[in-house]
């Protein structure tokens, strides 16, 4: 029985950045070999990063990417590492190209010795949910297995993990001591309650010792939490990174094969004991995932500050500390925008909001901004209460072409499903944090983060009056939310039917609303469509985001037929 | 021989309006019906319009679109037609759900005496540029052939008759009088030039007549161009619809089959000759698309009219007159905003150009709107140059929230492509119709648009002056586009290979052009996928369009590796 250390590097690759990348898995390869690992897998797409979309269809791409793993491949054996074995994920040429236009593999490779022992292509290809894969990728078939050291191994990329024929079985009759799964699998609430019980099942299933592999990070509208975790065939978590950060795990793996024809590796000299991390209760780790979604998209994205508009309310206030999280209070930039509408209240909230995280905080009243317009067109009602939401966007903007701050806009994901919001107004932005969170969840969140200030002895960041007062845009007098809307707990509790249960209007009346309110949010939904089309793309925390996950018409007219 | 009159009904539903769909449908049996004709064909998806994108996933949808057949099929014979035949498309229940979602066929269905007397369901199903359908799709299996009057027809659902396998296949030998093909076939610019050649292809394989029925009209940012058409088996066009309207043609077709088990229809007791439509040069079929999805997009979605601001530029000249032509000039609004650096000219020519075309004109300058913000906000460079666009933006939304008015953004695909536009500002409105037009393809338009009202004795709309001059932003003194882009014609060129024939860098700078400049358009398209993110939708003229046929990541990071 022998017994071969494996690292688990759960990595933050950017999509396109083969040098980035490469160089990251070389630095968790030259890290986790000097303790001893010799068998390190890093996550799906490790080298291009994931999703890469269309890119996948560039032959240029392709091309870069195939010579990125031979590079690293050989950059690993000229640094002293080639006699491990280390595992990539990568964008390769298919002999055959799909009919439309894919013409690469989402495939692993296994780099030893200077380059590149052996290779696998996926072979089921998730095209539902936020994903296009039959888009993008031609299918692989066959299996992989390899002696590692006297380890006898199969790999999976995946999302032949979730289904149970085609490799699943295949690898289920081979006798394995483990199974290597790389992922690029994006977080969801609750996904890890999914995701445990299935890597549970398959380790019974294929009798061995499953190491999961997930990339982390924000990469868009998606957050990959890592996760990453080895499970024995009795189903038991024996290793488990920390969620939404990078991580390098060990853990010893034992091997019953004795062949002269595997790959042979060192043993290592001593005994670790494998990190087991926390399960994150969901709120905590939904408040993780948006700020890894807001850091990321700055980072990847190279802007040196945030700005927004903070107005008192309790979108503002959240988006502000999910940005003071995200970069540090430092850079981000409040700016408090009141108009005649604007309560004391709301003023004084803003304030203590940006006094209490130390961001930077400006003050620019509208009214003389807004003015003008009012009286040269001639403006009043719907057309007026917007000229104040837009004059603010154009401030946001004005300072982001000024001082370079991506602006955030703040809308919740009620409003965007209801269209509950001025376009080109508080709509302007590149980033929306909240878009996947509905306002009863964002209630809650900030309850969670004042209570964790609370609890390491800092001041709860959000005001106390952000959270208890009365949800209002404030564009006209003693306005509130619920004069247009229903209650957030009844609008959330419909949405929540309507977009992510995808129920019908009569499922909707059946669990107990009121059948003229589910039609009217109905309306809302389906015609704000456009707006949502131009709306910034923000993290998806939900199974049924808006976005890449729903995808609707904008021109559509329900009627029921002839009958 | 029996002789069978069938009718081509190149109709243009409305996507989710099953009652709308179906009185056309009901509509085009009557007329044609009258006329002789037994076998009346309708287009892919004729029931549900199309794309339905996810409504492919509802369940309550599905079943709205086979009780809505139903219901057709039982009216059909309650109003004496129940002896005809009558093919439509709609969105069935599949026995099976894919992994992932979709649980649905794209089928087809033989109405026949008050029934469903026969379906089939699409067998392949299109994954690639603008389509979507392994996500939304279950495929069929098997074929339909039927003997309708003598005519021994077999069926198929357009992807279907572009793949030589399969179903093409298995028809090919059943020594068929006839193949009908129903399409939902979006235009793109010489499409029949692939087309025709296909169905002569397909019609020589089958030694049958091609019965080949396309929808037509706009639907979001795809235009379908009808185009239906009938082919024999040595290739010759007997029947071609008028392309871009809706259409009904009928022709009479031989059936070498006397069965007694076939469906029995009456013959016709006249002569008839079949339509023989024109084949439109290009930049006319460009116009014509422009238009019909500018049309079908404000009257699907019931906007009373359209706004636009006039600049004295080409594009906004161009977007006014296909405004004119989608719904006439009496409801479109033109508005010039003229600012300190707007020249004499540029005003001059929008004024000219309202005139000639007949439409609203309203002059508001900006200068007041702008000055305060740029004292309050103490704004310079780009950030004032931005304002003024943005000003005008806020002008064209309020005059929308005001009056009801769609709001047309006129900016081409040149600028698209590379950002050159003010997000908030020129970007802002519900529809673009030159999203997917190059600037040099729209100067192409301006002059034949001209010519076209030239040789009709018409004055021609557009000022010779905004064809000629050099283009400008106007947003600061003497400004020019080739200030920040190359000339058009070479910034085109580049964009014609980088993006539609997603070329490399190497590949283009190898066809001539110059290295530092390929490499800053090329960041300039990848910097700006945000902007395409959150831009209006515009009508689809080529085979690599903004939007939904290319899917790429905003954060993106291009790098050659280790190498």
């Amino acid at each position: 029985m022998s017994r071969i250390r494996f690292a688990l590097a759960q990595l933050n690759p950017i999509v396109g950045d083969v040098t980035g990348n490469s160089l990251a898995i070389l630095d968790a390869v030259a890290d986790s070999y000097a303790r001893g690992a010799r068998v390190i897998v890093t996550p799906e797409m490790s080298i291009t990063g994931y999703p890469v979309d269309d890119l996948a269809s560039s032959t240029d791409f392709i091309r870069q990417s195939e010579a990125g793993v031979n590079s690293l491949a050989a950059r690993l054996a000229s640094d002293g590492f080639g006699d491990a074995v280390v595992i990539v994920g990568y964008l390769s040429e298919a002999a055959e190209t799909e009919f439309g236009g894919a013409r690469a593999h989402n495939s692993l490779g296994v780099l030893h010795e200077g380059r590149v022992l052996a290779t696998y292509a996926k072979r089921h290809l998730p095209n539902y949910s936020v994903f296009d894969e039959e888009r993008v990728f031609v299918p692989g078939d066959g299996t992989l297995v390899l002696e590692m050291g006297g380890v006898l191994t199969g790999f999976l990329i995946c999302e032949d993990l979730w289904r149970s024929d085609g490799p699943v079985a295949e690898l289920a009759a081979r006798d394995l001591d483990a199974v290597v799964v790389i992922n690029a699998s994006p977080f969801d609430t609750g996904k890890d309650e999914t995701r445990f019980p299935l890597l549970a099942t398959r380790a019974a299933e294929f009798g061995a010792t499953v190491v999961y592999v997930n990339a982390v990070g924000g990469q868009d509208d998606l957050v990959f939490d890592g996760d990453s975790a080895v499970l024995d065939a009795s189903g038991s978590t024996l290793l488990r990174a920390t969620q939404f950060e990078p991580a390098l795990e060990l853990i010893d793996i034992g091997g019953s094969r004795e062949s002269a024809d595997g790959i042979p590796l060192t043993e290592p000299h001593d005994d670790i004991t494998p990190f087991i991390g926390a399960d994150l209760p969901d709120l905590e780790a939904i408040w993780e995932a948006l700020v890894l979604g807001v850091r990321d998209y700055v980072t990847k994205n190279g802007f040196p500050s945030i700005t927004l508009g903070l107005s008192g309310g309790i979108d503002s206030a959240v988006c502000a500390v999910i940005a003071a999280d995200a970069i540090g209070a430092n850079r981000v930039y409040g700016v408090s925008m009141p108009s005649k509408y604007s309560s004391a209240g709301s003023k004084d909230d803003a304030r203590e909001l940006a006094e209490t995280i130390g961001c930077h905080y400006d003050v620019q009243p509208i009214a003389e901004l807004v003015t003008p317009f009012e009286t040269q067109l001639s403006l009043t009602g719907v057309a007026a209460e917007n000229i104040q939401a837009r004059a603010r966007g154009m401030i946001l903007m004005a300072l982001s072409n000024q001082h370079g701050h991506l602006v955030l806009t703040t809308g919740n994901k009620s409003e965007v499903a209801v269209g509950y919001s001025t376009m080109y107004g508080d709509t302007v932005g590149g980033f929306a944090p909240l878009k996947d969170v509905f306002k009863t969840l964002v209630w809650e969140l900030a309850r969670w983060r004042n209570a964790a200030a609370d609890s390491r002895g800092e001041t709860p960041p959000i005001p106390l009056s952000s959270i208890t007062k009365a949800p209002s845009a404030e564009l006209r007098p003693d306005q509130t939310d619920q004069d247009s809307l229903p209650p957030y707990d009844v609008l959330d509790a419909i949405l929540e039917q309507l977009i992510s249960q995808r129920h019908s209007i009569s499922a909707v009346v059946s669990a107990g609303f009121d059948r003229a309110t589910v039609e009217r949010i109905a309306n809302l939904v389906a015609g704000s469509e456009w707006k949502r089309r131009q709306g910034a793309i923000g993290p998806r925390i939900s199974r049924m985001a808006f976005g890449r996950e729903r995808r609707l018409p904008i021109t559509v007219r329900h009627t029921p037929g002839l009958g």
